[in-house]
């Protein structure tokens, strides 16, 4: 067999049958596992079209060929399938250790497809699956499913769920695993809902065996040492990716505040938000994804007072603080955990909450809707509305139903201007980087296949001005094809900090890919896969009717300048957009050259 | 009268003579104040030849239009003579209480002439001055010199001095006032000690009027709301110069290291130097200017251990932080306290110094000097031999003979290739943010009149890899020239961080001078001047003989790279110096077209 891969795990859930199948050595070799593996077999099987909720639709979870492995911070895994939220190519990724166990338990892919008429889990080890009764399970939040998984299997055992969100189809649902990590985006939890397939739990004992070992175990002393010995990684490993608190963001103009009407906050209030904050107030311990020495998660616990968590669990992360926090002018740290916890339970995508939260704050505000309308007060800054708002829209309860469908599509049926302000691109909300001071941020957030994504790019240091149109382009095509490689490890970008700061990803990639595969790998041959995979995504969205005119950032970003010093940030993308095309040899509909060939 | 100008007062200390000069009208209305008066007023009366430590040098003091008046930010003095470090153009600046005082005494500005035989005080009070005997000053440090001198005269007094690196010619002395406020560049305390001036007290009740005093005070209403707004003042404001800590320095691969030899450093060990870790440490008081909202000094005191300061003193700031801390790999935040407890004392320029130390430690590395040479062990990162250095330095004492002639005459006097590793340009030290990193400082360093310096320049946000030479070259000119003419004010360059994010200096400083003068006053007018002041400096200094191969920064710059994610920081100072030189319409050899008319 080819490199270390294992096998695909088919499931039909319409048929309650499950298969075993073996990865074809052509197949592994051009795809080589993880994004690659569940993006060749998604767009091989899924025609464009499919309803998104409908048992046709197809969920694909992948990991690669470096899971399993010693190798530090590969834990994760990839897992696609059509979004829910935004009917076009929907895509997520998560750590912790659910992804190395199922690579343990033999397999690299899990191809989910048809529905189940009553509540199942799938429950897979050591080569072999099974479809159980997930009755009981039903209606639990995601660490009570996993806790009850772990009662029923064994202790060992790794859970990938879906909470309430999920099951009740809201359209900002995550998939959650391990006690908090989250493959949030896309909103593919409500495909797991719409499937009944309320969890699938893994152990495995098989051994992950590489090409070279000694090579391997070189590389990975080397890795480490070079990761440990970086500043910018010894900060992640102390503060996490919540960091020291908001300030630094704010000063450099980064930070979402007012639904992204406003540029400026009290210094206060970002000192108020962020670890060192937490660390004041609750007891916060750190805690690592399978093989990574950064350990970036922060478990916390809001003790007392109106926000107390029942337990401890994942605190809030850079983009929650912002999103819950900030986004809606919220300095409250114990709202936003309580908040970010409620959305673990439920399993919601934390960045479209807040970015929902937000909006209908504005709602309010600009008199769109009444306190009637919405049942509660929800003023700019009020934590307990941030917290009312969770639950309504993890249970959509009131106007939590409307909520539930996405931004985009609860301001079409609010209506009456609402759309202005809807913060999203293609129905993804609007990460928590301000693509003002970003242009290739910028242009990523308008063309990545999966609607505003923050992860979907390996980011360099693009916060000028002064690059030229095609520049941006060029770096957002370099930018987003590296990512698509990375996925396909599946690696953690936090290994390739700012475009190779920390680890070179163009030294790294294709050297530990041979050391575990055995097969050679240039820099050229990855950047042509991560291209075509690219590519793929983008012929799948052109088939449901994206075109260059769903290329843009919502007008709020060219309304509202944000200027730094002599910076006059330029979010007019059109230059930018015209060189990118041409770059990606698209067609003026956005259709690439090779037609969706792969 | 025009405006609100004063009187200029002329000590001659040869004759022991003072004089009260009128202003006249043409002058005023052309040079504004402060830098414009000072400067005119060397290059008038100053022949570039003359050595500086000699009778023939001038100092000038002067302060600006604004200053007395109710108007935020506005403290400051201005301080010129040929510098005996740099053998150029020689200008020091410093906030405080001292320069309010001297306007409110009734001058605008003070030339000081010849020198003394005895160690003498200048005492202005109201309009008059006499020269006073200060036998019993000479040996004193600043504060006790500033303590001596109230007792004396008044407990309102303020007090410019020097400290015994002045008197002892050391050629990086500076001049202190109110405590630790210091006009550290171009070792101009050496020129005062040269004419056994130890000390300006001053002291003052005369009313500055302003020409129209209802918008005086309604555009010190809306400077005020704008600065206490915004987030970079309220940093600044909370933790003072030095900062939270040098963390984010070191991330965003600012921060000086090793000599500028290394560019990376623990995190934890930036973590330990700043105001946070001050206030943890010791009691941390804020002191502010004279009407100054922002109040970014800090007050501190090492209580006990090898470090103990004998009373509170103004605390380190961010330069000093990084020159005798990480530039010298020290993380002992005690040491750097009392180091730079010492250099308040002394009166040394903290930047000079630790540029100094970390070259004799680099000197001790590359066993280019032993330990018997220097009389002390000096490995990186010893506290100790920092303040052992200190001492040594402000003292003259065994190598501190060496090194008080500057760095860059420090390494010709020790040779065997020392001079590679003098940090300096032109015999100034570099400032302690990389020009690495950003194309403009990097350029400033390399053209600015006094060599390189940080203040000098009204920053934008330029680090970025993607400036073209001209780009490089416009900006630079635009800063520097920014920068004369916010020192003809006199006004803090904090209210103008990052080329206006705060403050528009194009909406206000052309507003508050006709505010205050009732002359009217354009953009391009001031731009017009600020130009003129650079290159009568310039032209000076082609008079020494300054050429454009003086326009350089250390080689160590463009060998070891320092690099952040894509970005290739390009030092390579030669197509945007070409573009500096033709903007500035200099000569090959740098000579301004003006040929130094003014």
């Amino acid at each position: 067999m080819y490199g270390n891969a294992g096998k695909i795990l088919r499931v039909n859930l319409t048929k309650s049958k499950v298969n075993v199948e073996t990865l074809k050595e052509g197949f592994v070799r051009e795809y080589i596992g993880g994004n690659g593996f569940a993006t060749k077999i998604l767009c091989d099987e899924l025609s464009p079209e499919t309803p998104p909720l409908s048992p046709g639709n197809k969920i694909v979870f992948a990991v690669g060929p470096l899971s399993g492995t010693r190798i530090p911070m590969c834990s994760r895994y990839v897992v696609v399938a059509k979004s829910p939220l935004t009917n076009i190519w929907g895509e997520g990724d998560a750590g912790g250790f659910w992804g190395t166990e199922l690579k343990w338990a033999g397999f690299d892919a899990i191809v989910v497809e048809g529905s189940s008429e009553k509540p199942v889990y799938l429950w897979i080890s050591n080569g072999k699956a099974e479809i159980c009764d997930a009755k009981d399970l039903w209606g639990m939040d995601s660490y009570e499913t996993e806790k009850a998984l772990r009662n029923e299997l064994g202790s060992k055992v790794k859970v990938a769920c879906i909470g309430q969100a999920g099951e009740n189809l809201v359209k900002i649902a995550s998939i959650m695993n391990d006690g908090g990590r989250t493959a949030a985006h896309s909103g593919l939890g409500a495909v797991m809902g719409s499937k009944k397939l309320k969890a699938i739990a893994t152990k495995g004992d098989i051994d992950v065996e590489v090409f070279n070992e000694e090579e391997v175990k070189e590389l990975t002393k080397q890795m480490l040492k070079e990761l440990l010995a970086h500043p910018l990684i010894q900060y992640l490993s102390r503060w996490g990716v919540a960091g020291d608190s908001l300030e630094s963001n704010l000063l450099r103009q980064n930070l979402p505040l007012k639904n992204w009407s406003q540029v400026n906050w009290s210094l206060e209030s970002a000192q108020l938000m962020g670890s060192r904050r937490m660390e004041e107030k609750f007891s916060v311990t750190r805690k690592a994804c399978y093989g990574c020495p950064i350990g970036c998660a922060k478990i916390v616990k809001v003790e007392s007072g109106p926000f107390a968590m029942q337990e401890q669990g994942r605190g809030p992360e850079y983009e929650t603080l912002a999103a819950l926090g900030s986004l809606c002018l919220n300095d409250d740290i114990d709202a936003v955990c309580k908040a970010n916890d409620l959305c673990n339970r439920y399993g919601l995508d934390t960045i479209a909450t807040g970015t929902l939260i937000a909006f209908i704050m504005e709602c309010l505000e600009k008199e769109i809707l009444s306190k009637q309308d919405i049942g509660t007060t929800l003023e700019w800054g009020n934590g307990e509305a941030v917290v009312e708002l969770v639950r309504m829209i993890g249970t959509r309860k009131g106007i939590g139903n409307t909520l539930a469908e996405g931004v985009s599509t609860a301001a079409v049926t609010i209506g009456r201007g609402a759309s202005e302000f809807a913060m999203h691109v293609k129905g993804s909300p609007i990460p928590m980087h301000d693509p003002r001071i970003d242009p290739v941020r910028a242009l990523n957030y308008a063309t990545v296949s999966v609607g505003a994504n923050h992860g979907k790019l390996v980011p360099g240091k693009n916060e000028s001005d002064d690059l030229t149109p095609s520049q941006i382009a060029l770096r957002t095509v370099s930018q987003q094809t590296w990512s698509e490689v990375v996925d396909c490890l599946v690696m953690c970008r936090f290994a390739f900090f700012f475009g190779g700061v920390v680890l070179s990803r163009e030294f790294y990639v294709p050297k530990l890919l041979s050391a575990v595969t055995g097969q050679p790998f240039t820099e050229q041959k990855l950047f042509e896969l991560g291209n075509r995979l690219f590519d793929m995504k983008q012929f799948f969205n052109t088939k449901q009717g994206v075109g260059r005119e769903h290329d843009r950032l919502p007008t709020r970003f060219t309304k509202i300048p944000r200027v730094l010093g002599e910076e006059k940030y330029n979010v007019d993308l059109t230059p930018s957009l015209a060189e990118y095309y041409k770059i990606r040899r698209w067609s003026e509909e956005g259709v690439p050259s090779s037609q969706g060939k792969n």
